[in-house]
């Protein structure tokens, strides 16, 4: 897959891991070794690896600030805070879910305990602002509101991601509105949040910010289905793993409300108190596609993508190819 | 007790409570909930109750802006922030440690699952910085990173704090040092940071900064020594609870390193792999005791109310006697 990385990704990387690195090096000695270990740097021991994550928000975040601003290094200090909070979250999400393995290795729970997970991605989530302070923006800290604001509604999304585990009754309005609280907002943070801190014009961040939020949606949806139908050698999970867990994803819940035969099966599967068989976990996916969910996903991921091209030409913005490159990448993973 | 609480504490919630409640109610539902049971706003239903904290720092805040600032007000936001902090590190730490019971009510893990309070923390840290920078004051942003840098602290502590626990080799620096940055290092930033926010002069703020470092150093060893012989109707905890739980606190470890006889019987005890009998655990108080070193600690706690008197001194701050009263409550709690 490395060989089809844009080149976006992997320069924004470079610029921005080593403010990363920095702000992860204020930590005292055991939390800095459990965020290294976390973000690829190093392995269980301390000894540096190159296993780090492929730098999506960063690369967002730069290229919308060189699109509103001319400049793509003004947003380093934003696309380093976004870069934190989302391993804030990947951290913690990490061990309420009970997930053991991220990027193909342990995950920081597995690897160094609950407390030292929890520590790590609450040092994160604190040094993020200092990084966006230290900018010496004197718009730095409408960024740093901004960040605040998307932290609670990362926080509202894995709530309700908790919640929706526990109930039968989800519906496909909360169930977007989850995806949205999850990984839509980061990203419509991340995409506009250089742009802000460099006191861009309203009507650019504004574009950006809706931009962001749309291609979060849509990002989110191939996540979804590939969760369900992705190359295990890809997404590093096993297949069917979203049915597996009975994680009640968009195109699931989708069919869960179809009203059809399918997802009426679908649902007597869901309410199995024991673990599927792999019969029953292929018999599930065939009735997601039944239902008419997987078209209804990608139709959607398509009006996501458009909604999301409309909102940057309402922009202004000029020449936007740098974010569209990036965009295609996101979508076009591997099913 | 509280026919003994100080005017400014009881003020200093009534100034500080709506800012604090203000800031929670921008958290989703569920979050809320969470949040307000463990600020005692609300029971485990949802019903309103009051059963608050003491708002310590919250007034530390306001009587050291007061001095610095001659108007307690323009401190009320920095309070609101460190007392955000302050329980943000209270949620988390209980997870981590396991602890059922806080404020004589079980903790908000205990009442809603580790994953709703891990949350719940998460959304106090996220949302402090917010508090601050909505005051308006163009200094808010230096009293962020002020904060964010003594979270750091706080969670160096806690780190040790959980690393001491695996440890049979803790000396009495490293001991001192997690009881800095556990609690010395967020009442300095309580007492400096609404001056910070409010552009006091830098001699002040560091005064006030020095005040608080050593009086959390005093408040620290009082509770040390209440941790051992506090009266349970008072701390909330069994009596002995830190032998109990073969805490190594300040006293403990002075005993355990302190080269005596009864330093060496109380290592026997702490490397007992069962449980200590009640015998026993009335053995091991003796023994910190003859060890000398609950003598030691009282001493060691004089030695730094005199050191924060000095500080203030050296700040020129005038009538410091808001502070010296609330330093009074705290050193003086009933062992």
């Amino acid at each position: 897959m490395t060989a089809v990385l844009p080149l976006a990704l992997r320069s924004a990387k470079e610029s921005v891991e080593p403010t990363l690195r920095s702000a992860v090096a204020r930590l005292d000695v055991d939390t800095r070794r459990v965020a290294e270990y976390h973000f690829g740097w190093s392995d269980v021991h301390g000894a540096p690896t190159d296993a780090g994550g492929k730098a999506l928000r960063p690369a967002m975040a730069l290229a919308a600030t060189e699109i509103a601003c001319g400049e793509p290094e003004l947003g380093v200090a934003g696309a380093a805070a976004v870069e934190l909070v989302h391993n804030f979250s990947l951290l913690h999400d990490d061990v309420m879910d009970g997930d053991t393995s991220r990027r193909h290795r342990p995950t920081a729970w597995t690897a160094f305990g609950s407390s030292a997970a929890i520590l790590a991605g609450d040092a994160l989530l604190a040094v993020a602002p200092e990084v966006l302070l230290e900018s010496a923006s004197p718009h730095a800290s409408v960024a740093v509101r901004s960040l605040s604001a998307t932290t609670r509604v990362l926080i509202a999304g894995q709530a309700a991601d908790l919640d929706f585990e526990k109930r039968t009754d989800v519906d496909l309005t909360e169930c977007l509105s989850m995806a949205h609280d999850k990984t839509a907002a980061l990203l419509a943070c991340a995409c506009s949040i250089g742009p802000l801190s460099a006191g861009a014009p309203r009507g650019k961040v504004r574009a950006l910010h809706g931009y962001g939020t749309e291609l979060g949606m849509a990002f989110q949806l191939v996540d979804d289905l590939l969760g369900l139908w992705g190359d295990p050698e890809v997404t590093g999970k096993p297949v069917l793993s979203d049915l597996r867990t009975r994680k009640k994803s968009v195109p699931v819940v989708h069919a869960l409300t179809s009203g059809t035969t399918a997802g009426e099966r679908l649902s007597e599967l869901y309410e199995q108190t024991e673990p599927l068989t792999e019969e029953q976990l292929h018999e599930a996916a065939e009735m997601v596609r039944r239902a008419g969910s997987e078209d209804w996903t990608r139709r959607e991921c398509r009006r996501r993508l458009e909604r999301a091209e409309a909102a940057l030409e309402a922009g202004s913005l000029g020449d936007t190819a740098a974010l569209g490159e990036l965009a295609e990448f996101i979508v076009r993973r591997k099913l």
